[in-house]
């Protein structure tokens, strides 16, 4: 056996099930963004000459650090881009979090950050959230740490912590802050970290545009930092991270505002439809922040959440149900066109109408 | 201070200068492809759906795995796929290789391994090469180590380990025998180690399309291996690894073989003529197996290895000059196009025939 002995035998993170492209499927079980990205996007890739892709990309992909600085009233030396916000994460254990240290971090939350904890053999401390799903930040502090990490709003809860929280937790915390806002467009007001950079050389701000930018495919992920830890990250990275197709297109969806506001505002309006929806027919559902809903479904029903989740995905609409502490009783749907939302509808008024011997598999 | 000691006092990796895409440059000084992808490729981006990239990619770029497969003649579950090869070098020292434990590669070899060992804290063993930049196997086998790299051919010095030796060396050898077959494509005859595996299972060989397919800006690295080995590196990668557009056009340039095999043609027959042309001018040039050479200046000449780099900079032809430790008196020139290789030469020409108190800077 050459591999290390942890990773031998340590579980590999699942991402959500991908369906194959050409599937005509409802997808709401990834967090994806229903609507095509921008149509800029469309253009630059039309506009772009393959002859270059024989060169390698800008190391650092400066054109779009630019951008990003621009848009977001940052510095150039306060902004890192990566492969994803999965290639930063991963570049934080490598820069700031030795072998044997530990983050703290609020249960439940974004399980990636457990998986690659355990490939770099950090101590996970999780601290269960209250009863509604909310984010003990005192609790978090109390535990000795290097890092604290707060997905924010978090997932799958769809909760958010304010910045003044933030603001308090990075002031009174001596090891490194991270707060990943990977779902911060969907969320109501000013509602984002980035104003403390600059201000709290300890925070670490992820971002990606996997969700709001509706780009999953092609991996970028940002983050916003003081100039120091932007350096680490630099210095860690792998020389040629972010591919030339993939600077030209973050740059060209990131330039083009009104469209990402007006999607941005649809999913919004669509959440809050789906809600009310989702809670006529009895399911729990508390406020998002994010472009998914973690509901619980109507107690009476007698049917679990697993099984509303397989029978959905019977029928080709696809949820996400986690087998966690915690979650095991709730599904999480990302927030779909309103068609697809319309659907989903549907069929749950379906499921929860029929007597119970007759939930069982369509067979198709 | 958060980042890890280590990480803030070391040197980072230097990429070759990279000129603006939009800039008219005679650039061989990368290795770069002198020619287009194949027009497949640029088929593939014409031909693709913007709007899926709002969806993940495939996580493991399964169809780009089933289509080396199918080229290179190994099992589905011998290959893995990577964020170019870079991401690759990373991901063996998180799933191989223990902080404190010691890598040998002979010197001088291919300078990135030598920066991820410092970001993992592995030691380099360097095995310095006979006077001829020949590598020696026994003094390689003779250092305790985790690991043996073997760039294969080499960079920068363009030879090859014949894969008998490479055999030899993996049945002798009990840790992990890396060959890192960038330039392989480019060799004579069966040089690849291909053929070892599913025979030697601590053998693992890299793969990038940078190079012999021209694609550099996709970012796409492969790694043929046991299957045990393969499975490593998966639960180490980063979720989404690999973009959805660089997958699509990685399977469409794999499957090109003629223009695959004309381009690598025209290369080596360019590499033939232009290190003919240049040991007419004086040049030491050793024989190539990649697509670069690595030459001498003319003794007589009084000109440096530095002074014709930078010489030639200044008249916008890019070529390498490492600062390095039997490096210092030699320039490395990439094949280029038959044109680039024509003005490199009659510059060179030029360079060595003007008087010595003529060689000052252009100015332009």
């Amino acid at each position: 056996m050459y591999a290390k002995a942890h990773i031998h035998s340590m579980a590999p993170y699942i991402p959500g099930f991908q369906p194959e492209a050409e599937q005509q499927v409802i997808k709401l079980n990834s967090n994806e963004n229903p609507y095509p990205p921008s149509p800029d996007v469309r253009k630059a890739l039309a506009g772009f000459d393959y002859a270059l892709l024989r060169r390698y990309p800008n190391a650092t992909a400066e054109p779009v650090r630019e951008v990003l600085a621009e848009i977001y009233g940052v510095n150039r030396n306060q902004v890192f881009c990566g492969n994803g916000s999965d290639e930063i994460i991963s570049l934080l254990f490598k820069a700031f979090l030795e072998e044997g240290s530990t983050i703290a971090l609020p249960y439940p939350t974004y399980s990636l950050y457990r998986t690659a904890a355990d490939i770099h053999r950090v101590h996970c401390e999780f601290v269960p959230t209250r009863d509604d799903f909310s984010i003990d930040t005192e609790a978090l502090l109390a535990v000795p740490s290097q890092a604290i990490i707060l997905v924010n709003p978090n997932a799958p809860t769809g909760l958010l912590v304010s910045v003044d929280v933030i603001e308090e937790l990075a002031g009174r915390y001596n090891g490194l802050l991270i707060v990943d806002e990977a779902y911060i467009d969907f969320a109501d007001g000013e509602a984002s970290a980035l104003r403390l950079i600059g201000r709290c050389p300890n925070l670490l701000i992820l971002r990606t545009l996997s969700k709001s930018y509706s780009l999953c495919g092609i991996r970028f992920g940002y983050a916003f930092a003081d100039e120091a830890l932007i350096e680490a990250l630099d210095k860690c990275k792998d020389s040629y991270n972010v591919s030339m197709l993939t600077q030209t297109i973050a740059a060209a969806a990131l330039r083009d505002r009104s469209y990402f506001d007006e999607t941005v505002g649809r999913i919004r309006a669509s959440r809050g439809s789906l809600g009310g929806s989702l809670r006529r027919l009895g399911f729990a559902v508390p406020d998002s922040e994010t472009n998914f809903l973690l509901c619980t479904p109507p107690a009476g029903s007698g049917l679990s959440a697993r099984r509303i989740t397989e029978w959905l995905a019977e029928r080709h609409v696809y949820i996400r149900h986690f087998d966690s502490p915690l979650l095991e009783d709730k599904i999480r749907i990302s927030i779909g066109t309103e068609e697809e939302n319309s659907k989903l509808l549907t069929l749950l008024e379906d499921l929860l109408n029929r007597p119970e011997d007759e939930t069982v598999p369509s067979g198709d």
